[in-house]
């Protein structure tokens, strides 16, 4: 968060005064000498977002493939060289590339993931687990609320949260924690992944590609969302109010 | 919207029922027979959201331009033929493109953005206008809001709104206003800009590309669009509450 002097205008006038905004920066990763994408984020764990957009998106599979990583945080780049040049990075220079919308950004199509095979997992959750979970979510999330242009993404068990992650782009908050999980070497696939925001097909695809079977949210899947859960073998859990949740796609996970 | 079967979960047990999803689809543009672009949207006013984009992404510059245009609604194609190719069309290729994130596409970088000259505009605004103008947004949106998952955006007067407009992405909704405007040879360049979404970079970006003087948004901004906003001499109102609303830049349009 960074101070900015700005009016507030209400019924008795308006004043001057300095207000708390979420800081957006432009973040460019640098893949093997290349420059590779610039993501618009929040800064804070620059290097947990660059590690965990380089493997959701495919070009790393562990944090072992990364061979030297250097931040620098005042210019906003992050260098990072990877163990002799994959397949998949040779590939993906094939693929349009494009910063996101502060939302994170996608290269892969909808189209694609149709291939993909369904997310196979044995993991179960209970009612109780899930308006927990999302209570202390909620609860962490509040702590940093002050600015209001936040999302946050967390991993948890089906009892604890593991990482807490936040940021301006619903999913550079969700590459965080893919992140963080490389780096400490935390299985991802057979986690629950909760996000503050709408569940739009990307974020969908998103999962599916980490393999995570069960996502909740607070906010609302789109139709779109809800089909390709139904294909990939994902719990779509949404609008979690209180004591109640929708449960959009592979109910046999929830024990009600 | 569309109905989903789902189930819904409380204290009680879960039940089976219908409930009402947005829609989120693929939408194709293709230009003078080129496939161009793919948007995730809500398909509502799609031929509006395929000039709209045309027109904010420079691709056209008014709705003259256009020599045929052919929405297939059930595939999700819109096909649309310009008189002549432009330079900017030439030079587009020449960009690297995707799919936005369901936030809609953007493929200017903010960089770009910084050689743009600032926006020039004698309009002003009330303290009242504002006020009145997020509240009639609000009402409107609240009509479509039993999914949870949408954005609005509406272009206005500083005493009325002129088009309203909805969809899963802030993006989307603020270009299918702009593809009203071009159909109806309305300005948009002397109006008001409202959106229900957070103020991030991009969007504010879009709003200076079109030339429109005053935002105005419920949510937050974040610290680069206020910087942005600055320079590129947008009126960036945000967090309007109630009676109470912060003036994040450019001052000088609002009589308080």
């Amino acid at each position: 968060m960074e101070q900015k002097i700005i009016f507030r205008a209400d019924a008795g006038g308006s004043q001057q005064l300095a207000d708390a905004v979420i800081r957006e920066q432009p973040l460019t990763i640098y893949l093997n000498g290349q420059e590779f994408v610039t993501l618009l984020c929040t800064p804070e764990l620059a290097e947990m977002l660059a590690v965990g957009f380089l493997r959701s998106e495919g070009l790393i599979r562990s944090y072992a493939d990364i061979s030297s990583l250097r931040v620098d945080e005042g210019e906003g780049f992050v260098f990072v060289e990877t163990a002799g040049g994959s397949l998949a990075e040779k590939l993906y220079g094939k693929r349009t590339i494009t910063s996101g919308c502060g939302k994170g950004t996608v290269f892969f199509s909808v189209l694609d993931s149709l291939k993909m095979a369904p997310v196979q997992s044995t993991l179960r959750i209970s009612y109780l687990q899930v308006i927990n979970l999302s209570r202390t979510l909620q609860e962490k999330a509040a702590l940093f609320m002050q600015t209001g242009g936040v999302h946050s993404a967390a991993l948890c068990t089906p009892t604890e949260v593991i990482y807490f992650c936040e940021d301006i782009g619903r999913h550079n908050a969700v590459d965080k924690i893919v992140g963080l999980c490389l780096k400490n070497m935390v299985a991802i696939a057979d986690k629950v992944l909760l996000t503050s925001g709408r569940i739009s097909s990307e974020i969908l695809v998103k999962t599916a590609r980490l393999g995570i079977p069960l996502l909740i949210s607070r906010a609302a899947p789109t139709t779109l969302s809800v089909e390709l859960a139904e294909k990939l073998g994902i719990t779509l859990i949404g609008f979690v109010r209180g004591s109640r949740f929708n449960i959009y796609s592979h109910p046999e996970r929830v024990q009600l």
